[in-house]
């Protein structure tokens, strides 16, 4: 029986700031991915995430992100590989430790963000990031963009890995998300962006703008809770894969 | 036989900020306590005073403070005992892992500054720590002002204790510090310095101004290391106790 | 005729984090407090703000707060008086510096949350703002409690004052607020409040919780825009003065 | 008759952290640039050396940077031209409110590090830091590489510029300096950096690496404090144009 993990971003809010809809976005994941105060959270809100998640049984990892909240992450930012090891290694601990405080352990992490894309990119700093996760738990999962130099620093390191895919981004030949800035880098329609996700995990496969087919392997796929709009797509999604004999669980 | 442990603050420093003389203070201690992140050290620093302290054989705590690097922790912020609890958790869980990846246990933990003197006196402050450092991990050694709510708070945890004193600051007959803002706070003779500590190791005893004597825990003592007259000093007491047959050795 | 200012806090979003409802708050006020980045606001959430402010022709106010934006500025840290001088000059000068690029003079200064109540309190950090404001611009206005540290402090030093009332506080025998931490803080009953409102701006009187009269300066009346019900009441507030012929406009 | 102005970085000490020759290095220098709290610096320490400055008679300018305290300003990061626009504005206002409570007017303002190199290459990024300094004052100066896109950008936008030449770096055939990580990038014998100096005061020439002779606008010199060699330099520096008789002053 072929399955896949639904993974969300979580514990976002920071001090009197509260963003995401974490309350109806964890219904629809098996595993979330917890900001670890960087990028977004703070300690109360990794407290109550790590919490929440663990009542609601769904596997917990970091979500180390760059040292920017006011951009969120989402800027990139020139930190050595050794300075990514560092903040990674730091961020891991720190969420840990929450884990710990409600009686689970850390499941995976997933870099954030900017982070996430210079991982899948330099292998270097995908490197440096695998690095870290293995000198704080070699049992860790690592996400990361499916094909990437994060995926394949992982497993150079020996650890598990879960290649994460897009339902609504389309892909190059080479196995890459086309970028956010190029025309046709996002699947309007959503039946298309249903048929890309169950291509993927059954046949392994992904269909390219140009309409090549290439290999995709599927582990986990990101699904977000950020508007109304966001929420319904992820219920179809999950609701197109049970249809389709797909089992939904945590890796 | 009679013993005590020689604690000292290190990693101290941040970014491209050098402070304290880590090198030679802590061929004097044998515990040390590493800033994590919040009133001062950084990642790089972090991880670097972890492997420094490994390879030297000492005994690692964390050393949480307020999120106030500016006031460099000394600051009093009027932080919940819910808020004290989630940064100490988080403090905690950042070293930990910097402790991992250099293959040592986390031994202790050692609030910092305006954070320790809250814990000093504020018994629902001192609960949430000792709270914090037994659900992180019930093994560590809780490091506090010896008399304190903290001590209360670590021993009604379960948790070990070490009490802490002082060589240079004089005591009231309740046995709290005389507070910095009085005269007569601080012992400016070192030889009276020097009594003072081999009466609280030998006999367990403090004599304060007014001449009375107070029973002291004494399990673990201060020493700084910042300026030629501290380490200097600091020198004289390893000294002092090395003679007066006292052992020098982590808890 | 009489007349009142209502003034509002504007631009508290950071970053990627929305808050408050500034769209329709700046409707009901003439006058706004712009956050300047220590408790809430960034560079842009600034300049954003002091753009709209300015087209609405808005009074703009620099609204600067503790160096505490997980706290949001509500909890009290232990800055001296130089300490907290300092954090003023710096947040009006940035504030100033968008209200150039927006080609308006900054009208006023209004300390925030923590900040405020200490400077209502104590005269020494009372005195330290003052002297922030003046030294940086002796035209600015100082907004502060009715009857407060700050008011006194900013007529000491020559500058102009805006005695600020509020319509859901209680009052004290002596003028000052009664504690949100005491029963009867709030006034539930909105025409309570109202009354409260025009008895402070016709007669310049408030009636205490015991029962007796005292006077109040009331120049400017703070006004929310948090959640629906706020705005509903600034509304009633609005129309309740207008009502009564007073006149609302800046100082 | 010749002259050039000598700049120097001044304020970037933080807290409790110290860090730079302050003291020294003012004896140095005509004009000084003062960090504003993003990279360096904190309100504490831009009051006082602002006063420190402006005892001395120096020309005072804002010394703007990333928003990086941990990386000291040296890691570029990817903001926006707008967002650069927004942060530059906001240090430059807090500078100059300093500036005021001293009572001189700012002078310049110069980009620091990441910023400083990017502004040099990046037309976009340029204009936005010339148009921040014009919408804040239009009569400062703008100091930036000489021959960069920001000196270009200031021209554009109508503000005086400050063309900084370095003695100690080596420059490429089309007037840029070779790059830190290039061989060659410093020049190491100081004979031949005086020599560079005094050719591009007294020719406005600079003779590249490979040979030839390329024009360059010397406007200010760019001298450093930290350590005793670099001090011990740039007295030499000074002496060498004060015999060759070229006025040090500011612009």
């Amino acid at each position: 029986m072929k399955y896949i993990d639904l993974n969300g971003d979580l514990g976002e809010s920071f001090g009197a700031y509260k963003i995401g809809n974490d309350q109806e976005l964890i219904k629809l994941v098996t595993s979330v991915n917890i900001a670890c105060g960087f990028h977004a959270g703070d300690p109360h809100v990794m407290k109550q995430t790590a919490a929440f998640a663990a009542r609601e049984g769904r596997a917990i990892g970091a979500h180390p992100g760059y040292p920017d909240l006011n951009g969120f992450g989402r800027r990139k930012m020139d930190l050595s590989a050794n300075e990514v090891y560092d903040i990674v290694v730091y961020q891991i601990g720190a969420l840990a430790a929450f884990a710990k405080t409600v009686k689970v352990r850390l499941n995976h992490v997933k870099p954030h963000g900017a982070l996430y894309n210079a991982a899948a990119r330099d292998q270097k700093l995908a490197d440096a990031i695998a690095g870290a996760v293995k000198d704080v738990d070699p049992s860790l999962i690592l996400y990361g963009l499916s094909g990437s130099c994060l995926i394949e620093a992982g497993k150079a390191a020996g650890l598990r890995t879960a290649s994460e895919v897009f339902a609504d981004r389309t892909y190059q030949p080479d196995g890459t998300l086309t970028p956010r800035t190029q025309p046709g880098a996002l699947i309007e329609d959503e039946s298309d962006a249903l048929r890309q996700v169950l291509d993927m995990v059954h046949h392994g496969i992904v269909r390219t703008a140009g309409g090549r087919t290439v290999p995709i392997q599927a582990d986990t796929l990101c699904v977000h809770g950020d508007g109304a709009h966001a929420l319904a797509f992820a219920k179809k999604i999950r609701l197109a894969l049970e249809e389709d004999g797909i089992e939904i669980r945590p890796l």
